[in-house]
């Protein structure tokens, strides 16, 4: 591991020229308009799976953005580790010109290389290959146990075709364990293991009221503008205490019982580090749960978005047809994606008044996921962190959603290992995202680290 | 008379090529971008007005849009007439594209001509400037009285520099009666007087959480998410019965008298009609006052626009940093336009929680008018309408605002007769906007008339 470590250390400069390409590449995955510059990440990164040592590298096409895979098998008997990232990003709406410098041509300033994917997931992803190349150098052009790498490109779309290439190619994918990067750790020196993932209900209200744009002089008074409509309605779906006002929705949220309250007590986020983290005046949120637990523990409901009417320049007297909002849940154990757009769309029909018509457009879904803390697995990234970062880790819940955690589960049925490299502050989906130099070459070692640390335990222990 | 009649039906093929000419320039004053057309608009005004016949035509500069002026003052001991309007036009917006021709391509579709303006306000001006043309021909040159026209270019942005012309130009625009041709009739064989015009305050509410967008999976939970906040703040502008919820909002609100209900109901808008024209599902607002009186009589707030948070296409996870919404009051008489600011300013103070912050920015003010309908002047475009539609005039309010009729009562000192030519359903600010060809022709002859009905008053009965 020495050699491998020190092959990290040598190689900074040019590694960190290397993901500033990657990052040039504009593999936004919601805009159509961008579809040639996403397959262009896909190949970039099959070119890099290959050029660290993999064979077997191929792009399958799926009805949107490709997916990239790769292997290197030859450790008969050894377990085999799936890493699971994706190549494809946010996009970077800069109205008021926040990005201090351009999202898609990387820079360094102070400790951080920023553009828009440093962090999610670019950089996470390039650090796993890398730690290939690394083993390959170190143990001449071998790795300790079997690898497989699955990188998509819609991550950032709700992933609409991966369940569907993973359930048709179970075999290729076959497993001891699956490892994914792509959440954050608390400090470039506290590492930190996410055990427990937030699902995602995602959805549109559009409220209609006239057909037409009308002349609010004209029938003001008279309308039920839609823009209010909306308003009350997204009003109306919280409590005044910050809980969530949609009936059932709490039905099957699993209480976060004594232990667990105990140990995410010991990771508190302070009101204070909250404010420098948010810029917020003030906290918010369900006043029985503290900010940790609003977080990772319980579910939300947020409006990411809305529209309607004039939004240029000026004043213009407009009552507009219609108006709608952007708005999703994120999830805790045991609810149910579907269930709750359903129980969304039953509330929303209800607070709906007969002078204006509503309509809820389901987006995406993804289910949460608790990953069990006390085994094997879990063991094996505990002491890669620790030699990768030089510090013991602690464990957390992440508010984030990563639904492919759920598909491992149940259809390939092996344990989901989240080694993230990225920290809180890094800005993933805002403006300025960007990713520390000292977890990128970290990560790198983490990740070589956790190879070998898994290559310690027999395939049936890992599946424990 | 009959010869200026003739003039005009002899014309109609002309005066529609002319007029469509006059549409196809862009003269949308809130866009910077635009200001070449709007002040390309003012040209085609001013020359138009030398053709009709005027002297003294002149183009004045303000800091924004030029306001263009001309007179004919032959007529010594004859009233003088000060006719106002604007050219300037509404944004035309069109994400759903719903206009069905382009709305700088005018073209006449069955009995009507289609175009941004074409009712408000560019086909009334015209109708007006053709008037003059008519009688100059049917007089050898001369007109029964001394006619000034001011034609602004910032009515649609609220003539921020109109109030101050006026004032500093009380000489030059010296008269015994105002003329606006800028409201609507109640249909081509049914024209009507506007009598009361409601006031406006505009402005915008931004409300700020964080300081950056944040990942609704890293943050939501925690905080007070501002896209909801403002939801939550205009929501609550309104009581659950459509009234306003703002203290202070109806103190200085005239009540309508019994005889004036019993004058409105007689041009009653049924709950069909309603439908018919504006496609909403129903009606909403004060149930203590029947659709004519919501319109008319009674203020009101509407939601003009709200944006912020990832509007495109697909799902983006982001919990924004603020929110901003564009909201107008329709104010009646003796309501202040900028004491309603204040009291709208400190209501969302009220609503604001400490977990964001909120600003209240004016951006534009009028104050409501009520016209005395016993009038002389008021008996004159009675006279004059039921020469040019062969039909007699009913008496309305208006929802609508025009400002500078409170501006030339106060400063001019004399009685303002808003003489329209426009339709209720004509779509002015929304798409398809258009103008009904008869209420063209007849307004030119309206106009026409009413010059010669005046001509018929002394200068001293028409400011009675």
């Amino acid at each position: 591991m020495t050699d491998a470590f020190s092959y990290v250390d040598s190689h900074r400069d040019h590694f960190l020229a290397e993901l500033k390409e990657y990052l040039a590449i504009q593999s936004i995955s919601t805009l159509s308009e961008k579809n040639d510059e996403t397959r262009r990440a896909a190949e970039w990164t099959a070119e890099k799976l290959r050029a660290a040592g993999l064979s077997e590298v191929q792009i399958y096409p799926t009805p949107k953005h490709p997916i990239v895979y790769g292997a290197w098998l030859g450790a008969p008997g050894a377990p085999t580790v799936l890493i699971y990232g994706h190549y494809d990003v946010q996009p970077v709406d800069d109205p008021e010109k926040k990005w201090v410098s351009d999202p898609f041509t990387p820079e360094v300033r102070g400790e951080n290389l920023y553009a828009r994917g440093a962090s999610d997931d670019k950089g996470q992803v390039y650090a796993n290959i890398k730690a290939i190349e690394a083993l390959m150098h170190a143990n001449g052009g071998r790795l300790p146990v079997n690898v497989k790498f699955l990188i998509e490109g819609e991550e950032e779309i709700g992933s609409p075709n991966l369940d569907h290439f993973i359930n048709a190619n179970k075999d290729l994918l076959a497993c001891d364990v699956a490892v994914i990067s792509d959440t954050a750790i608390l400090a470039p020196d506290q590492p930190s293991i996410v055990y427990a993932l937030r699902g995602l209900t995602y959805l549109e209200i559009e409220v209609h009221g006239p057909d037409h744009d009308l002349h609010s002089g004209q029938f003001g008074g008279t309308v039920h503008n839609p823009l209010q409509a909306l308003c009350e309605i997204i009003a109306a779906l919280h409590n005044p205490d910050g809980s969530i006002a949609i009936e059932g929705f709490y039905d099957k949220v699993r209480p976060i019982d004594a232990a667990e309250r105990e140990a995410m007590a010991k990771t508190p986020l302070s009101e204070e580090t909250w404010r420098t983290q948010t810029g917020a005046p003030h906290s918010w949120g369900e006043p029985a749960y503290t900010l940790r637990e609003r977080i990772g523990a319980r579910p939300t409901l947020e409006v990411n978005g809305i529209w309607g009417g004039f939004t240029g320049e000026g004043s213009k007297t407009v009552l507009p047809a219609k108006a709608t909002a952007k708005v999703s849940c994120r999830l805790v154990a045991d609810q149910d994606p579907y269930e709750v757009e359903e129980l969304i769309r039953a509330q929303v029909k209800k607070l709906t008044p007969p002078t204006v018509k509503s309509l809820v457009r389901g987006l995406n879904h993804g289910y949460p996921a608790i990953v069990p803390i006390d085994s094997a697995a879990v063991g094996a990234a505990v002491a890669a962190y620790r030699r990768g970062f030089g510090a013991e880790p602690v464990f957390l819940r992440e508010g984030g959603s990563i639904p492919v955690v759920a598909t491992f589960y149940k259809v390939l049925g092996v344990p989901v290992l989240l080694v993230g490299y990225g920290l809180p502050d890094d800005g993933a989906h805002g403006p300025n995202e960007k990713y520390n130099l000292t977890c990128l070459y970290n990560g790198i070692k983490t990740s070589a680290a956790l190879l070998e640390e898994i290559s310690k335990l027999t395939p049936e222990k890992l599946r424990l």
